[in-house]
């Protein structure tokens, strides 16, 4: 899979494939030539947090590459991926006048990168999209894989569509700016990916989380290559979650249902998932007491995530976790791991235990 | 591709395949057992027209085979295909609580399936679809292929997705009751599906057309059959546009135009086409003088059309076919037929000829 030190290879199965490649955003103009997009209109979607630091300077790159490029600045936040902001996109592409050949740039974390890659999955039936992630939860997770959606009164990602981008640019300098929560937030997924699929960057990680929370760049580097490695590898092995992929949502049936039960925006997404993992670890313990869980868990908690409201009742959880849209006939999945770096998905979890994870988790 | 009397196999390349299967709605159950949906909860989505003919004896039929239907009865209308109105089918599915393996069942016309097809494709990122269309245009061309979407301010079908049904069954029982409009409608892309690839088609309807129009059972069936054959063929060949498909547009460069420049609604989709047929064959006799094009065009005059404002202007005309979704680069691409039964496409037509086509076709 590996190219050269700059680019990692998607292969979606009966699908095109791309490439997550690595460079300052001055170099994305070129790298859209690579994969074949002639310059024209594009529309860039973003949000206004990021416009101003790295928006600019990519209109400037695009324009003296020949590109006339619109930015659309949405409001930042959780309530961005919304059907009204969806509709905003669809009235700035299309009162423009793009055709199917005009891409859109998603520029920013996983919620321009959800809201805007679903525009380009629906905008004349499908638009060219390229991912250029600006957060480290967006670079190691999110814009690979081709998933995309708004989120629904009844729930987060419940309205969407597969589109895989044509490219997935990561600047790593964009990283250096990311405020310390969305950090840790994203920490959490490279953790994840370790446990799930990666004994090396799990090794690599005890020793250097240090020196990766202060983002050195070299050990940035090295670790968000390894993290997207695990993702890219996951998602060419199954696009559409029917098998291998659901591995990825290890911690993420516990962290969706804390998410949704105190509200959205009280916890980052990767805060809950690094709850999640805790109670995952447990239950993943009782399967297999070979698995190494206090080492396991011993690097999740280096990732620091805020009190959880203490009147929160288990009850309230456990209804959670059933109306997520993972949950298939009214069963519960989890995934779990046997040792670390491998992960398997289970149904045949007692309630009993699970109430037992919670408490786990949520006591520290 | 023919399996039995009533069965016609669709294969999408690098995709799923189905079935378009002919017979009483009574019996869709059993269809929907045979490709492996198992009763549940299903979304009926359906219109306040067809509701009371079709959509309470269908909704009897899968309440009789174990299935929990949820009937949803839209305003007839392409008014219809909003996002407001997929938003109203977001909030009905998602609220009661559907999951991944809950069908979507499209019971109706173009309208009722692009809009309940795109829910289908996008609510939990893609949900079984089941196509039941009730009116000639929908059982010959829009029900089958995956083409489903929404219109925009800025044009028709801008909005969308491929998301191809499980199956798609067909009721010939229900056509007896179609309005006299629409049977023009849905005769107009039976005839275009003779024009471009059956000429065994076009000389049936030369001689069958009065008894196709009068509805008589083993015609129409016949017709239906060879129409559904000629779709199902050239979809197989080609999912998205990229090629043969595009042929299926004959006729439309010129309709869509004439949709947009006299408002829509005013015309039915098929009597755009209709008209636009007769434009893309005097265009067609300019590049290939063998053409039957006088054969070809007595036969296309069978098909009723209203009178067209003689206020439009051609200018009009040819700046709504500029906006088209289709146009590239912004070269107009036109389908000729080079004889009965062979279609093309090409962009190499003079602006003259093409004001010398909507003349023709606009005059009787």
């Amino acid at each position: 899979m590996l190219r050269d030190r700059s680019t990692i290879r998607v292969r979606i199965r009966g699908s095109s494939e791309y490439d997550v490649r690595f460079g300052p955003l001055e170099h994305l103009p070129g790298g859209m030539r690579d994969v074949g997009l002639r310059p024209g209109r594009c529309l860039v979607v973003t949000d206004r947090n990021v416009a101003p630091m790295h928006g600019l300077r990519l209109d400037a790159s695009l324009k003296a590459d020949g590109w006339e490029p619109r930015l659309l600045a949405m409001p930042p936040g959780e309530q961005t991926k919304s059907l009204a902001h969806l509709s905003a996109v669809y009235d700035a592409a299309l009162g423009w006048g793009i055709d199917r050949s005009t891409p859109v740039i998603a520029l920013g974390g996983g919620v321009v990168g959800d809201l805007a890659g679903f525009a380009a999955a629906t905008l004349l039936r499908g638009v060219p999209l390229v991912q250029v992630p600006t957060t480290l939860i967006a670079q190691v997770d999110s814009a690979i894989g081709g998933k995309t959606g708004i989120n629904h009164d009844a729930g987060k990602n419940l309205v969407g569509a597969f589109h895989q981008p044509k490219l997935v640019w990561s600047d790593p300098g964009a990283l250096a700016t990311l405020p310390e929560r969305e950090w840790a937030s994203g920490t959490a997924e490279v953790v994840k990916h370790a446990l799930i699929a990666d004994p090396t960057l799990f090794e690599r990680l005890e020793h250097d989380m240090p020196r990766f929370a202060q983002r050195e760049a070299s050990v940035v580097h090295d670790v968000v290559r390894a993290a997207v490695q695990v993702k890219a590898a996951v998602v060419s092995k199954d696009e559409k979650e029917n098998g291998l992929r659901a591995i990825l949502n290890f911690g993420h049936t516990f962290g969706h249902a804390l998410e949704k039960a105190t509200g959205y925006g009280v916890l980052t997404h990767g805060e809950a998932v690094a709850i999640g993992m805790r109670a995952a670890l447990y239950l993943s313990r009782r399967f297999s007491p070979a698995l190494d869980a206090v080492r396991a868990e011993r690097l999740v908690r280096t990732i620091a995530t805020p009190a959880i409201p203490v009147d929160l009742a288990l009850a309230e959880l456990v209804e959670a976790m059933r109306s997520d849209k993972k949950a298939s006939a009214g069963r519960l999945r989890f995934v779990l791991l046997r040792r670390i770096g491998e992960a398997y998905v289970t149904d045949e979890v007692a309630p009993a235990d699970v109430d037992a994870a919670w408490m786990h988790a949520l006591t520290r």
